[in-house]
């Protein structure tokens, strides 16, 4: 997407030709810098501190991750280590142990001399594939702005509530959950987006509202609480988010807060959609409540919000010094109130069934 | 309650006898400030500018800037203009509009000498009953945490969530949600708070947060996103809330995002009960979602962030410069979703009959 006019991707390879350029989220909204990873443990770093953060973009940075590991050594049992360094980064979005299984299975038959080599195209694979996908999943989704549009009678602009960031950022491009409002908007759909703030790390405030800022696309923060108000009050047409793990049962696990919105969705009939790659499903979980892992994050992040003051990147401690803080990164929203999944292959029934009549294979590898 | 040692109320009467002093919760947890109220002028910035906030509390103070308004100007025609003057400072909390009639329907048919001892007299009666009801909300919330207790065979402590506010600050004293948390610590029944951090404002982080510290009460701060999910794997026992507004079928109107947790305290049959006394009851209002005014405030309250830095109490902006902000400051949970409510009567339905049965007069007056 542009960024004051020139068109960027969320990760790129350097014009060396080996080293890693990403955009380093966390300076986001109020400075756009660059970051370039040059090793293995520079590119774990950039995924666990979430300087890339979404789970199509950190399965695409493991992914480069692996090459930049396969050139200090790419032997056997580095192979296993490798994955195992990326992997363990971060445990909720399946988008990494999926990127890093992908290049194990083409890189494990190589001879090590052509393993580097083949890492690199595969990863640039990963990404090229996960902007096709992110196009196709805003065509699939843009449909159902489209149709709420003409039901309205064409008046006014259609409203759709998102949780944490789903947009470009959050992929190599295009997005996600954000995918089909860039569509509808080129299309020329009136759009409006209610960018809910999601406390912590704020990817809401900080990079949805930059994209939006940045696209020219209408749109109001709102904190974390307002949604369900909103809703009950008819200023929400249609709720679309994102998912880092998705069962085969149809249940997503989300930013948290997700849950909460999607509960007030049900309660006020507004539909409520997931927008996801075919590889943020896990097809071996069947109860996501259950069985997802939820990654306990760091307190300080709750403790501390950080914003721009007096020109510079701060934090601030919003509570006492004795009070301690829990971090639940994810929530698992059940496939009961998910009125559909928009993929890259359709939309679909949150279920097994729809699931399955959308990646037929897939299922059968699981 | 103790402050460092030293006992506090939320309000009091200066030593002069006429000027009113107040906690500056703007600048809790990182500064204890009292300022002082000498004027209508200032009673009335300190209710909009939330240096005083909570229903009970905001009631207390407009008696108290009536007298202040009447040692100015006490002729009849004033009467009225004070009335407006604080009614219109918030327009959600009923306690405001409560307090001011109730202080207009004992002055109006004085002589004008005798109004400002009156005024007095009958705001220190409006603060007195005030601790009177809260303590009996505590007492009879606290049967409800024992009862939990025992149900858990006396293992763990019993874990309470909460948003915003709605502890001793709230009120001139013991708070009506957190009343029964205090009582229980009290007897003995370990509690443990899960405590919202309620943006905007972050009443939860600022001001729960710091009263139960103070109180030396088990508590962890959580963002707002993240009580669903704690619901959701059986980390919450009950949930226990203030509320602004009580429409007399038992709808309530709390802060924003209180609707939210009540959505899944009831998805995750979690026990979700209001504490109000009963002058939060509006018996005029049948349909809170429908009729309750939410009140809209500055969108610079989503936007920066207030909080500690260098030792310096300092704002951040969490979002790009173009970004504008919605600020719905309340929302209404329907009583279907609401357990009970713990008043100074004892504890019932949330609805008409269960109101009735615990105030028929006052229904009977309306």
């Amino acid at each position: 997407m542009d960024v004051n006019g020139t068109p960027y991707r969320s990760i790129w390879l350097a014009k060396n030709g080996w080293q890693v350029d990403i955009i380093d989220q966390t300076r986001l909204p109020h400075e756009f810098v660059v970051a370039r990873l040059s090793t293995l443990a520079q590119a774990a770093t950039a995924i666990r501190d979430m300087l890339v953060r979404g789970a199509p973009l950190i399965g695409a940075t493991a992914a480069y991750g692996f090459c930049l590991g396969l050139r200090e050594k790419a032997d056997d049992a580095e192979l296993g280590k490798i994955a195992d360094t990326l992997v363990d980064c971060r445990p909720t979005a399946v988008n990494l142990r999926w990127a890093v299984q992908r290049m194990l299975a083409v890189l494990t038959p190589l001879p090590r001399s052509a393993r580097v080599s083949t890492a690199y195209k595969e990863a640039a694979a990963i990404c090229e594939e996960d902007v096709v996908t992110n196009k196709a999943i805003g065509r699939h989704g843009a449909g159902l702005l489209q149709d709420i549009w003409k039901k309205k009678g064409q008046h006014g602009p259609v409203n759709i509530l998102t949780h944490c960031n789903a947009g470009w950022l959050a992929t190599v491009d295009w997005g996600t959950a954000l995918a089909p409002v860039f569509r509808a908007h080129s299309d020329g759909i009136p759009v409006h987006v209610w960018v809910d703030e999601t406390r912590p790390r704020n990817q809401g405030a900080h990079l949805t509202a930059w994209e939006l800022v940045s696209a020219g696309i209408d749109h109001h923060l709102i904190v974390d609480n307002a949604g369900g108000h909103l809703m009950q009050h008819g200023e929400v047409d249609i709720c679309i988010v994102g998912t880092d793990r998705t069962a085969a049962s149809g249940d997503v696990c989300n930013k948290i807060g997700t849950y909460l919105k999607a509960l007030a969705a049900f309660d006020n009939k507004v539909p409520f959609y997931v927008a996801l790659p075919g590889s943020t499903i896990d097809w071996q979980v069947t109860n996501g409540v259950g069985e997802i892992p939820i990654e306990e994050r760091d307190s300080e992040e709750v403790l501390v919000v950080r914003g721009l003051h007096d020109d510079k990147i701060e934090g601030v401690r919003i509570a006492p010094a004795d009070t301690p803080a829990g971090n639940p990164a994810f929530d698992v929203t059940p496939a009961r109130l998910v009125t559909g999944l928009i993929t890259e292959r359709g939309v679909c029934p949150a279920s097994r069934r729809g699931l399955s009549s959308l990646y037929p294979k897939r299922e059968n590898d699981a």
